[in-house]
């Protein structure tokens, strides 16, 4: 009898995927606000090209690290509720069996139907606790190996991302060219990466890919306009 | 008997608290590191202002409008796994039982200790659907309202850590004076940042601290050492 093993994967590639996006949405769209943000207020390329630069470093390090850290402290609020959980059924156990029975009344079951589920869980410790962990807290075991890979695919998707809307400032100038360049590949590769996120999360790909667009319009718009009101 | 309501205070609690520490997190990261990068490349403050705010406009709108979609797109994910899991509820019954009788097994329970919550499940065809939804798929029902209040915790997060960097460079001139003073407000607000988000999200405070300084100071240093390299 199989495993359900279609859950599996699929967790598994939703969470690669899932770092992508979250790193190639913002590396898409916050250096392109910035550059074109500064297009309006600035000719010199060098100078887009400079904080541009420094923004991908920092903004790549600081999502890389912030996801090496959350991941780190999921496995740990893991590990510790999980040890919390297994002394509350050593010390509690019926507290924590009328908790089980709780569960499944509020799911609709009768206090008869549900007392097999309770008897046969506390014949199983360790199946309890676990079962306590995804039921009553809504946790689920972390991959302990996540943490670094989730760090160095959030920062690779965000230097690819941001590589991007940079480009045109490397090979044209002045910089109100590069832009118009800038805004046509950026635009394109929002269009070209929303509608593959929209394929690989579920969303409608013609959507999701306006969408993303629209987001990176509407972040550089608002950027271009400050950065043109402040340097008049 | 209460409905576990710890449970439902510790999620709302936790999901507006992760939205204040997404933002401010890198809005006290990007800005710092981006003004730090840029006071290695230019001495005049008001470049390194416009760049700033430039950013921080960007930033919010991105980080906030991508938070509003996450959260828009988490609701339909699960209204249409739900609907699917539904439709084989109804189709392939028997199959699906099979798939409960499975999970129990993997969490260590035998066939006949499992046989009984089968049953009880089967005779409640909702909350059957939504012992799915939570069990085999780990999904939870997201609240519809969470996408606006999401959205703009972000944003306004990302803006707040934001102006803590920046704001030296408002007042002192030139950019290297206020570099530092830039340096010594955003790591000691880094500090103290760290140390809440720690209480909260239950990682020992002092070393929360540390870490967080310690992502933004990296960040920052990664950015100016670019910058630098770049102007020269």
């Amino acid at each position: 009898m199989p495993q359900t093993p279609h859950v599996e994967r699929h967790f598994t590639a939703g969470e690669t995927i899932r770092d992508i996006v979250i790193g190639m949405s913002d590396g898409l769209t916050v250096p392109f606000a910035l550059a074109a943000g500064l297009s309006g207020a600035v000719s010199s390329t060098s100078i887009i090209l400079t904080a541009g630069l420094a923004e991908i470093a920092a903004g790549s390090i600081a999502m890389g690290l912030g996801g090496y850290l959350a991941a780190r402290s999921d496995a740990e609020h893991y590990t510790s509720e999980r040890l919390r959980e297994q002394q509350e059924i050593n010390e509690k156990a019926d507290a924590e069996k009328a908790e089980v029975m709780d569960i499944f009344i509020s799911y609709g079951l009768s206090q008869q139907e549900s007392a097999p589920i309770v008897e046969a869980l506390s014949k199983h410790p360790e199946a309890w606790i676990d079962f306590m962990m995804r039921f009553e807290l809504g946790l689920e075991k972390p991959d302990p190996k996540r943490a670094l890979t989730s760090a160095l695919t959030i920062a690779a998707s965000y230097i690819v991302g941001g590589l991007i809307p940079l480009s045109p400032y490397f090979l044209f100038s002045p910089a109100s060219t590069a832009l118009q360049i800038s805004v046509v590949a950026t635009l394109l590769a929002l269009l070209i990466f929303g509608y593959v996120k929209g394929r690989f999360t579920g969303t409608k790909p013609f959507r999701s890919s306006i969408q993303t667009a629209l987001i990176g319009g509407l972040a550089a718009a608002a950027a271009f306009l400050i950065a043109r009101l402040i340097s008049r």
